[in-house]
């Protein structure tokens, strides 16, 4: 696999990039002690490259009902609907970072409906798969169904929010070629391993 | 339709809003003649807002192998591909006005495999289509078809992220339970009717 | 798109027609104002004209529980499942014209389940769909939720029959190649425009 | 099944049906030895019975390329697509009778992929299969196709209809609950057995 | 069709059969009249061959809940969803015979929704094809609905495995290119014909 | 997870089973260092058990053309496209231990057509891939296609039948609620982790 290049596109040199992009890479690379190949793939385009950590950041980095493990659980569900390798190994990792469970995410992005978890993550994932296999069914019965496991309308934009941006996340890593970094496979899986930082996917 | 609200979350004022946010929907609505309803639902989240039309702009304002009507048109195809009917209205206007084919829009709609386009534009919207539907099975066997269409890389990263971000957008829509401004409709239609600007369904 | 054949198949001279299929386009002429493209496709066979027209005006011309502009806004729900373009544009002009609602064809043909109607015509048309897409799974259970919207049985006769019909129709626009007139895409769209007869697509 | 009405709706006596349409089914009576129920429960409409077996017979009944049992194999094959077992058992029966092919029919509704059929008579139910599944992808290559097995358009044309005009009798069996006579399940099995006339499902 | 092979793959002379394997052989054809081809195709791999007829035998030959014409039908049903006709046809004659009901195996594989069986049939019948098109669904409200019909535990057990043994059976078949012995197409349609044993399709 | 039942059907104590079946579940538990789930939920069923079990070993412990690991990789595409966690990860850890390819198996699990493998088993899986979802399509160009690639018939028989085989693996596991052990998700991830036996999902 060594040979295989990183992206079907140009990958440009750090030194070579605008400096906000480069100090994004070097911070993530500073905290997860590698740089996810998201940030190397994506840095061809500076522009969207600046919208796309911006979208991320505003979506997975806020406040609010959603714990940080549940973010991900959408992210590997929805990205095991598109099967989409990068998002699957690389927020697998992260879901078994933010949420103490090593054995989860291989369990969501095999078949989520007989995954280990409870009925708020289900309608959680249950919404979330909805909006990315047919968004044009969403009605008021499924706010009705969330509202009644506990989230409420800012919770609900939130899970459709991120399915929706890792769905156009899911197409770029295709178009792209993106393959996981070789870190990710074990991020989260041994007892004893606990960075203080999970070396995130997208995420700084 | 006149009760009909907006979108099923919170509409905020215009004066309610962040400085640069009420600027750029004071500039859309400058220059379009009314406020197209993508700027108004999504301002209910500011920073998703900025990201979003960063985003939008990054892949439509820019220079590029694909014409406006062509970008526009991948829109078209790919929101229906998603059933979304705000993005196919006022993006279908958008057909319309910058290829100057008032009936082109309706036949991408309804079944683009049948449209009166040219064998270039069939492989961009075939290739837009594989994006949206089934983006794991693109290899680069659907590089080379659209080399031979005379599309370089970067025009096929513009096919892809465009399909991708209105992926992304026809979701928002679905949510927020967006629907078209009625001006959108009849844009485009008359020979008479050339608008200086056209009123996009995005953009300023 | 002037060069483009009205069908795939030879298209006879008005003179060449048995007198009965003659009259028959005369008259919608006379009324419409143009010939829409169904009548000159299909008269390449007489007898199946004939069967076909017999057909759509026992279904289209009778009365019953349902008006003109709903077994119109069936046509173009189940055309939109069959991604019909003909069928699509004309009979969303027909739409137009009996409703009065200048946007709803269009709604209707991106996504019935988000367009503006009424929980009546939500059922006729979950009902159309399912016809068109599954019929094998109908049940008695079709019939009580129907029953429960105000519909009989020959209601739902015609909605199934109508939605069947058109199946026919969408298929035999598919073979021939069949294309709507300009004249429909722009018909019921404007305020001040209404024809005292509508200019049907496949109507006298 | 005794009690198992033969439709959803009524179906009038004989006596009470108008002198053309008794015709017709005491004319099918006296040839196959029982009236099919496709008779007796579109009957409940003389209108559309009209239409429909004018139809049918515009397209079942005339001369051209296709054979009779050929005919009757679109018939059998796109009612499995459908799923309809009224137009499976009966027009199989006429499949058996007509190509003196006694297994053929249960091949073809089983999977006409591995039946045991000629490469004309695969590329024929290909075709159909198509217009049938998903007419909008219908394009010259389809055509090409079968002038390359010894159809012309005229054939073309045929195998469409026939396999369009069934795909509304399928629909019109499931709206009505319609069941196939238990006659036709036997007909044609048996070397003996070789009927003057077949007792069509649909024909006289 | 007299040219057709039996299969794709080497079929073994009786007499080079391991001696348990011919016993097998020797033993169905003694009761049924004829070797059902499945025996023949199958002998090819002794070793597979074993474990596949006990592992039939284990399903189809034990005491328990379910009638042998029940289990016949979840044959029928299930390899009709699988498109196989040699299981369709082979098995549909063991529902004719044990259930005595010379019709009903044509209208299920045709469309179990809409055949004549009993309300508990519809139940066991969902359930198989449910574990044969999306078993990761299966889900405690299943087993609700199969309790409720008076299925206990055990019976579901056996109407799953009965669709997981054939849908490896229907797999085999297609591989190797099975077709029906010409005899089960007739078995059990006619009164008179009742053998003492139903020459099974993989039984003895 | 520690509550969650390992079956929703009885589990049998050692001691009580057939002294042959446990003699298998004692021989596997020595070569492991552990009992994998699927001989424990299995064995309440003695007789299938020894089915399932001979026929595993039928098709995964012969010589022949498809190395150890590439038979392991057929399971977990399979099982990927049936969503079945049971056996992605077992046999994820056979991929792992057989083949040296730590990575390998999740990038099979999540897409295969993405996956980091050679055209040869690129095409072994294509045709693993067709067995699972449409077996009826199964023709002679899927022959040439693996001849092709150097693979004989009885390479191609073993494909198809591995595919079969798990594909009711997959339904069992699903049945019965089969979840892997802990211990197969790490087993082959690390490089100092190389057991002379591999601990495998189904196998002594």
């Amino acid at each position: 696999m060594s040979e295989k290049p990183l992206s079907h596109f140009p990958v440009p040199e750090l030194d070579d990039l605008p400096e906000d992009v480069r100090a994004r890479i070097e911070d993530v690379h500073e905290k997860a002690g590698f740089i996810p190949n998201v940030f190397v793939v994506l840095s061809h385009r500076p522009a969207e490259f600046r919208a796309f950590f911006a979208y991320h950041d505003a979506l997975m980095e806020k406040e609010g009902g959603l714990s940080k493990a549940e973010r991900e659980m959408i992210v590997v569900v929805t990205s095991a609907v598109n099967r989409c390798p990068y998002c699957i190994v690389a927020h697998g990792a992260l879901v078994r970072i933010y949420g103490k469970t090593p054995l989860l995410a291989d369990q969501l992005a095999a078949n989520y409906l007989s995954a280990d978890i409870t009925t708020r993550q289900r309608a959680l994932l249950d919404f979330a798969v909805k909006i990315t296999e047919r968004s044009h069914e969403v009605s008021t019965h499924d706010f009705d169904a969330l509202h009644a496991e506990g989230f409420d309308d800012e919770d609900i934009w939130d899970i459709a929010a991120i399915a929706a941006f890792f769905g156009l996340s899911n197409r770029m890593a295709a178009l792209t070629g993106m393959w996981p970094n070789p870190e990710f496979y074990l991020l989260g899986r041994l007892p004893r391993r606990a960075p203080e930082n999970g070396g995130s996917g997208d995420d700084s």
